[in-house]
């Protein structure tokens, strides 16, 4: 029974046709169960494009993961539902971070932000906007870092994620 | 009245706290009324953090826009609606874009990533993974060069964007 009550973090990728109310159902699924979402992105798979493909990272227990996995592929505008924490796969995400410091605190920022390759995208004589890539623990460790040194605006995409390897027939990994 | 009918994209930063339903809300107030979403990101400003930021990209007339705006203001979990279209701002989006070619066509991907700065990030001899940030209009000129080449595989994060300069007091810029 151990393993049944292990929480798991899962990214579940979702392929849905662009109709009105969509998002609505898709999320509506997660909060009228209580199903957690940890962070969800929605974007159309091309501009103007029919389909839109939903990242969402969830928790819970297995059986839970096996619900939503199940409820989500029941709504009738999914085409296709995807578990990919159950391969090996890449996870990314993306911040703009915006650090609002002075004198040797502004020069901390640089040098934080060069050892995690982040880029300066905006800069004024007191204050800069990185861009950063990574993993979710990557771009935390790196807004904790910059707290200390001054004011700080996030605006964080959540992960989207894709397999490793060639295209895996009928999903979306 | 030209004006008026005149439909605008917007990028609509909201700051909500981290309670069962509060995206399922948010979400509700766009397709009770129709309103239009283009692409839509949720994540915790932090990891664990009690509150969470929504970018919304919409589209709509600036009546429609000051309507989403005035609405979602008055949301209860809502802390903070910023429209960040009024300003200079930064907008990113990152992609894992997975394609599969062979031969000429596989060369060919490798060269149009090297011209968008894109990064290969997983291979295979049949596969590549490449991660690329940009303008909305960038990934999909990418996408868009891809599709020729083979079968592929695209997953998104949406719009994220920020304002240059400053931290503007009591909003998201």
């Amino acid at each position: 029974m151990k393993q049944e009550t292990t929480i798991e973090r899962h990214i579940i990728a979702v392929l849905v046709d662009n109709e009105a109310g969509v998002l609505a159902r898709v999320i509506g699924l997660f909060s009228g169960r209580g199903y957690n979402i940890e962070s969800l992105t929605v974007a159309e798979v091309e501009h103007e494009s029919a389909q839109s493909r939903i990242n969402i990272v969830t928790t819970g227990t297995p059986m839970i993961i096996a619900q939503i996995i199940a409820q989500l592929d029941r709504l009738v505008p999914v085409h296709r539902v995807t578990d990919l924490t159950e391969g090996r796969h890449l996870e990314r995400e993306l911040a703009l971070i915006k650090v609002q410091a002075t004198g040797e605190k502004r020069l901390e920022s640089l040098r934080i932000a060069d050892i995690f390759r982040a880029r300066a995208v905006d800069s004024t004589d007191r204050s800069f906007v990185f861009e950063l890539t990574g993993s979710t623990e990557k771009l935390d460790d790196f807004i904790n870092l910059m707290r200390p040194l001054g004011q700080v605006n996030v605006s964080r995409t959540g992960v989207v994620a894709i397999s490793r390897g060639p295209i895996q027939s009928d999903s979306l990994k």
